[in-house]
C-alpha cells in the first residue's frame, strides 16, 4: 500500500474534516471522567509530529495545516528513567506511565528491588471499572505490559503473557479486552492461555474477520504471531484504528466506564530502523486511531482522552548535512518499508535493482550509487544501510542513533480533564493524575 | 570561565529560588497588557530546553527540577517559510515573528516583491510606546533587524543600520533603546551613525561601564565591533541579563509602556558549531535574562512576557550512536568553546596538548586520538571536526546539520496575555497576537 492510498480519507486535517465542528466538551469542574483513553505513541517525539504535518501536506507549504496532533497538543513532558542514563527505554517509560513511579531500564511495573508496582488498570479493576489494551505491537510487549504485569525484565514475555491470566484483582482477572499481536506467547507448547480465557469466558478473535464479531468483554484477540505488520507493508489502511474502534465498542457499556491504553507501538521500530516513511505510515495509523477516540469523547463528554509517547526515537531531524530543506514530499514514492525493500532487492537479478528501486520508491540510482548496490546485493545490512541512506539523503531526514534520546515527549488532551495536562509535566505526573481519576469517579 | 562559575547562582532552578513565589497576575480580560517583552532564542529548538535542564542538574537525576524555560511553557510553534523548503533561516523567521507575515529564506521584514512589511516596532513607535532591542549578536543582525529595518538580504548589515536610524515614524526615530554588538556597521568610513544618533538626543555606550551609566532613553550601545564575546569564553556571568535589565530599566518610565525585544542571538551559533557546552552557556545566559524579565513582570502586572525560538538549529538530539545515555555532566568540564580550544590547541607545542585537552575539557585524548590530533595539529578545519567529534562523542550529544531544522519551536508566556499563547500556533499567529495586543493597548 503506499502512503498516498493510506491518505484517502483526509479526515486528518483539520479543515478538511472539521467543517462543523463539535463544540469542545465542558470541562468537569467537580467530577473526575467516567471514560479515560490513554493513547502512547511509542517513540514519538516532537520531530515526529512536526514531520507528520508537513509529510500530510505533501511537503508543499501551500498545503500546510493543524494536523490532529496539533489540534489537541496541550504539554510536553519529560521521561527521564530512574537512573542515571537520562534515556528510558520503553519498559521504564511504560511503568512510570501506567503507575506513577520511575524505575529502571527494563523494567516492568516492578521498582527497584524488583517488587511488583500497581498499576492503573489494576485500580481501575478494583474501582469496578472495565479496562482494556489495544497494541500494533504483541500485546505483551513492553508498553501494554506494564499496565498489566510485573517482571524484572520486559524480555520474559511468556511469564508476562502468563500474568495477564493469572494475576487477579479481587479474585478477578484484569484486562477486560486484549486486541494486538503476540500469539506464540499465548499458545505454546507450556501453556495454552487462549484456551485458560476462554474458558474464564473470553470471546477470542485471531483474524481481522473474527475480531469484527467479537460482540462484548471480555475479549482477546491475536492478530499476528509477534508484532502485527508494519502499516506501509500491509493492504489495511489503518489497523489500529479499526483495533481502537472495537475496543471502545466492547467497553464502552461497562456501568462505571473504563480505562483504555492504545498504543501505537511500530512509531518506535522505524525509529529503530531510521525509516521516514515506516514513520509517517504508523504516525497516521495512530492519528487515524486518535480521530476515532476524540469522536468518542465527542459522543461521551465524560470522557477524557490522553496522548503522550513514552521517549522519543532515533533522534528525528528535519533537516541534514547543512542543507536548509525537508522534502517531505519524496516520501509519498516509497511503497514500503527499507526493510521490505531490502528484501525485494536481494531476491532480483542485477539488472532488475535500477527500475525496481525507482518503481519502490520514486527515486533513481545514479552510477555510483548502482555500483555500491551490486557490490553488497546479497549483504542485508551492508544493502539495508545503502538503500536506508539514499532515502534519508534524498529527503533530508536527520537521524543520531538507532535507539532512544532524552528528548521531552508532546502530551495531548481532549475532554473531561484535558485541562490538567497543559503546559510541562513529567511522566510520572501523566499516571499520577489518571489514578487520581479513577480514584475520584469511584467515589 | 567554566560553566560550573555560570551556575553559580541557582536562582533558575525552580525549588532554589521560589520558596514564596510571587503569585501570578491575573491575567487582564479586558484590555491588552501596557508593555511586551518579546524573547527570542535563536535556534533554540525544544532540545535545547531538554538539554539545559539535564544540564542544570549535572546530569543527576536526583537534581532534576524544572527550569524557568520548563516553567513558563505554554506552547510551541512551527516555523516554515514562504518558499518550498520547510526550514526557514534567521531573516525569515524574524520577519514572521516582526510582522505576522511570512517571507523567503534571508529577506528582513519585505515581501515576495521586496517591498516593506511594517514590524510591530514601528506599530508600537506609531502608538505612542517606547521599543527596544537587545541582542548578544550585532544589533543589526537578522533577527534584531527584522524589527527595525527593510531589505532584500540580511547580508546588507551598513544599509540595515543605516534604516535604524533613517526610517521615521510620524517624524520620529523608530528605536528608542538599542544594546548589543555591531559597532562597525555604526561607525564606517561612509557614515557616522552613532555621531549621528547622539546629535538627535541618543546616550551611547561602547563599554560595559558605559553601558551602567546610561540614564534614560533613548540610547544605544554598541559593545563590541561585531558580535559579543561567546558567554563561555568570557568573564561576565551574563552579558544578555545585564542588557536586558537595562533596556527595562531605560524603557519602564514611558507613559504608554513599551515593547521590547531581547535575543539570546548566540544559542544559534553554538548550534551551527555543533557545540554543546557552547549552546548550554549561551541557555544559560538566555535563561537569567528571562529570569529578569519575569521578575519585571511580576512587578508590573501590566507586562507580558513571550518567549520563543525562531527555528531550531543543529538537530541537537541527547543521545548518539546507539547507545542509551546522555553524559550531561562531562558538560561541566569544557571551559571554553571549541573553537576557542582549538585555537589554543593549534599555538601549544605537541607534547602540551594532551594534558591541556585535559585541562581544558575534562576528557583525556586515548593514543589513537592523540595521533589523530598530531596528525592534524596545524590545520584548523581538521582539527576542530576532531575535537568537536571528541565531545559530541563523550556526551552522546547527537547533530544531524551544520545548518538549521524544520523542528518545531518551543512558546513560553507569562504575565497579562499569557492566555493567548496555549497549544500549537504558527509563528506568525505570535507576531499577530502581540500587534493585536499593541493596537488595543492604544485604543
Ligand atoms: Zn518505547
Ligand atoms: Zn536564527
Amino acid at each position: 500500500m503506499t502512503i498516498r492510498t493510506l491518505l484517502a480519507c483526509s479526515a486528518l486535517l483539520l479543515s478538511a474534516c472539521s467543517q462543523t465542528p463539535a463544540p469542545a466538551p465542558e470541562p468537569a469542574e467537580t467530577s473526575a471522567p467516567r471514560n479515560i483513553i490513554f493513547m502512547i505513541g511509542d517513540g514519538m517525539g516532537a520531530n515526529y509530529l512536526t514531520a507528520y504535518r508537513y509529510f500530510l501536506a505533501e511537503g508543499k507549504q501551500q498545503q500546510i495545516k493543524p494536523t490532529i496532533y496539533d489540534e489537541l497538543w496541550t504539554g510536553i513532558s519529560s521521561t527521564w528513567p530512574d537512573d542515571q542514563t537520562l534515556v528510558t527505554d520503553s519498559a521504564a517509560s511504560a511503568t512510570a506511565l501506567a503507575t506513577g513511579i520511575k524505575t529502571f531500564n527494563g523494567a516492568i511495573s516492578v521498582d527497584q528491588q524488583h517488587l511488583p508496582i500497581g498499576t492503573l488498570m489494576q485500580q481501575a479493576k478494583r474501582q469496578g471499572k472495565a479496562n482494556g489494551i489495544v497494541a500494533s505491537s504483541q500485546v505483551n510487549h513492553a508498553t501494554p505490559a506494564a499496565f498489566l504485569a510485573h517482571n524484572k525484565s520486559r524480555r520474559n514475555m511468556d511469564a508476562i503473557a502468563d500474568q495477564f491470566f493469572d494475576i487477579r484483582i479481587e479474585g478477578q482477572l484484569v484486562p477486560d479486552v486484549m486486541l494486538g499481536g503476540g500469539l506464540t506467547h499465548f499458545i505454546r507448547d507450556d501453556r495454552n492461555l487462549v484456551a485458560e480465557f476462554q474458558a474464564e469466558g473470553y470471546q477470542y478473535a485471531d483474524s481481522w474477520q473474527q475480531l469484527a464479531q467479537l460482540s462484548q468483554a471480555p475479549a482477546l484477540a491475536l492478530l499476528a504471531d509477534g508484532g502485527l505488520p508494519s502499516v506501509l507493508n500491509q493492504e489495511m489502511e489503518a489497523p489500529l484504528q479499526v483495533m481502537t474502534e472495537k475496543a471502545l465498542e466492547l467497553l464502552s457499556n461497562h456501568p462505571q466506564g473504563f480505562v483504555l491504553m492504545v498504543e501505537g507501538s511500530q512509531i518506535d521500530w522505524c525509529g529503530h530502523a531510521n525509516d521516514i516513511a515506516c514513520a509517517m505510515a504508523e504516525m497516521h495509523d495512530f492519528a487515524r486511531a486518535i480521530q476515532s477516540a476524540k469522536a468518542f469523547v465527542d459522543a461521551n463528554p465524560d470522557t477524557l482522552l490522553i496522548i503522550t509517547a513514552d521517549h522519543e526515537t532515533g533522534g528525528l531531524a528535519l533537516a541534514a548535512d547543512g542543507i536548509y530543506e525537508w522534502r517531505a514530499d519524496l516520501i509519498y514514492g516509497v511503497q514500503y518499508t527499507v526493510r521490505e525493500i531490502t528484501q525485494r532487492m536481494m531476491a532480483l537479478e542485477p539488472a532488475e535493482l535500477a527500475d525496481q528501486w525507482r518503481h519502490w520508491t520514486g527515486l533513481t540510482l545514479d552510477d555510483n550509487q548502482l555500483a555500491d548496490v551490486l557490490a553488497v546485493h546479497q549483504q542485508q545490512p551492508e544493502l539495508y544501510a545503502l538503500l536506508n541512506g539514499y532515502i534519508n539523503q534524498a529527503t533530508r531526514t536527520g537521524w543520531t542513533t538507532s535507539g532512544h534520546t532524552a528528548a521531552d515527549v508532546p502530551v495531548m488532551a481532549y475532554g473531561a480533564g484535558a485541562e490538567q495536562f497543559t503546559g510541562f509535566m513529567d511522566n510520572i505526573d501523566i499516571a499520577k493524575r489518571i489514578m487520581g481519576f479513577i480514584q475520584q469517579s469511584a467515589n
